[in-house]
């Protein structure tokens, strides 16, 4: 079975519109609708979605309808963590995905708001798709709810910024680890299978996106990278190029994707899908990032 | 069968406790578990919760744990629309349940994440309870996130205050009354009930407190209150005893508390459950408003 981006890449965004859509009605506020809107699309590289459904193809995508809803649960829960992050009291930030961040483009209130809308979404979302599927239900909510709340979701990662001394370890794995994480146990368990075989993947990719991320920003351009970069250092947050240089960065990202890619499961698409993660993992640095090290 | 307030109290105490010990565990950031906490307890009146489980008892109460459930997660999703109708972005409020409101206690970015991480664990706790009754699962969740979300729950409610022009219908059904039909109407389907028959009952009883809530606002007291009162007015917000005046916001409130009462459906404990609602609404007001009305 081929893991087809272009597929996944439709049925990614198809699956966010069906899920606004629920959004909509006699009664809604326009502005609350628009702002979620903005929040979603159009959309950065969908990675966390894409891992979700290339796990769920792997295992042989029995029930697409629920591996769509809870890719795009993630994808909005992601989407949402970023309105939330990017406020006045935390990051400030003006730019996301290349415009104007939701609260600068539709004032504070609404993007609290839009935030707290998508939060719930992503949960009905997964629900409506559980109607005919009851018993696919509870494990999948309960692996996406705690990839977002507390103690060990993204919730709690951003939290730890406001602890007077933070636990890295815990951070990074809640912050960004734990969604990664949901995407693969998830994706498995809407197939049927065994999410607990797949947390390592989820987890490995997690961490190397991380310092993906953190290269981006520690030598990056704003408009490669669609925010403003350089933040890490001005708000005083973990960077790993700043702990081991981005030489030991990009080493350590290189042995994280060998170990993601060892770590994938025996399933019907095995060979295709770590094909599919070495393709995708590539594509998170431009090239120019490896010269910059050499 | 007996409606007793006493041992729902009891019930719904244990399940918000049981709810917030789900974000205990190592990894987890202290002052966000605190912050949680200081939003759930001590609590109010509880008089979303208590709704829910009084339905699910004249219903028959056949799944205790999911009625638990359910009426922790309406309490939750109350508690973390306050949190973040209090922040500084919308009323700037200092008290609530005359303590400080999360966010003067703890600071705007936790009373983001509290209430960020309360919506999480609202549905959670609902999805860990459904691991057992897969079947009331998925039509609990859809009632409690319709809610919340958009287009017509709370949140949707609150974001009609970023509108250039408000609809006053769809802000005060949204705003309160959605979370008291999703109490009602969560009830009677967590003891396999028709929830569609209990929406009625919800809904006059939301718009009886939104009622009784702004006469408290209009001439109460903020001791009595346990916030500060006199707000609508300030911020401009619509208030009943400014379109109708203190008799006519009296006179609504008990035609609807009437219309709530007489829409009990057919139950095994329909007459017990019409007698606590009309002891129960009899508390809504103290009785010097009566007097102040005369």
């Amino acid at each position: 079975m081929a893991v087809t981006a272009a597929s996944s890449t439709d049925r990614i965004e198809k699956a966010l519109e069906s899920a606004l859509h629920r959004t909509q009605g006699p009664g809604a506020p326009p502005r609350l609708l628009a702002a979620m809107r903005h929040a979603v699309f159009p959309g950065g590289a969908r990675i966390r979605p894409q891992l979700c459904l290339a796990v769920a193809q792997a295992c042989g995508d029995s029930d697409p309808t629920m591996a769509d809803a809870a890719a795009a649960a993630i994808e909005l829960l992601h989407c949402a963590s970023l309105v939330h992050d990017d406020l006045p009291c935390f990051d400030d930030a003006e730019l996301r995905r290349g415009k104007p961040s939701v609260h600068r483009a539709f004032g504070e209130p609404l993007a609290v708001l839009a935030g707290d809308g998508m939060i719930v979404l992503a949960f009905e979302s997964v629900a409506a798709a559980g109607v005919s599927k009851p018993a696919l239900l509870a494990p999948i909510l309960l692996t996406v709810a705690r990839a977002v709340g507390a103690p060990n979701g993204i919730v709690a990662g951003q939290a730890w910024e406001s602890e007077p001394a933070i636990s890295l370890a815990a951070y990074q794995q809640a912050k960004t680890g734990a969604l990664f994480a949901a995407a693969t146990v998830a994706g498995a368990q809407s197939a049927g299978g065994d999410g607990a075989a797949w947390r390592t993947l989820g987890e490995r990719l997690g961490e190397a996106f991380q310092i993906a991320d953190d290269i981006l920003d520690a030598i990056g351009k704003t408009a490669t990278a669609g925010k403003p970069v350089g933040r890490d250092a001005v708000l005083g947050r973990p960077n790993a190029v700043a702990e081991l240089g981005l030489r030991g960065a990009l080493d350590h990202f290189h042995e994280l994707t060998a170990e993601a890619i060892a770590s994938v499961p025996e399933c019907p698409g095995q060979v295709p899908l770590r094909a599919h993660i070495a393709e995708r993992t590539r594509k998170l640095l431009p090239v120019e990032v490896a010269l910059h090290a050499a």
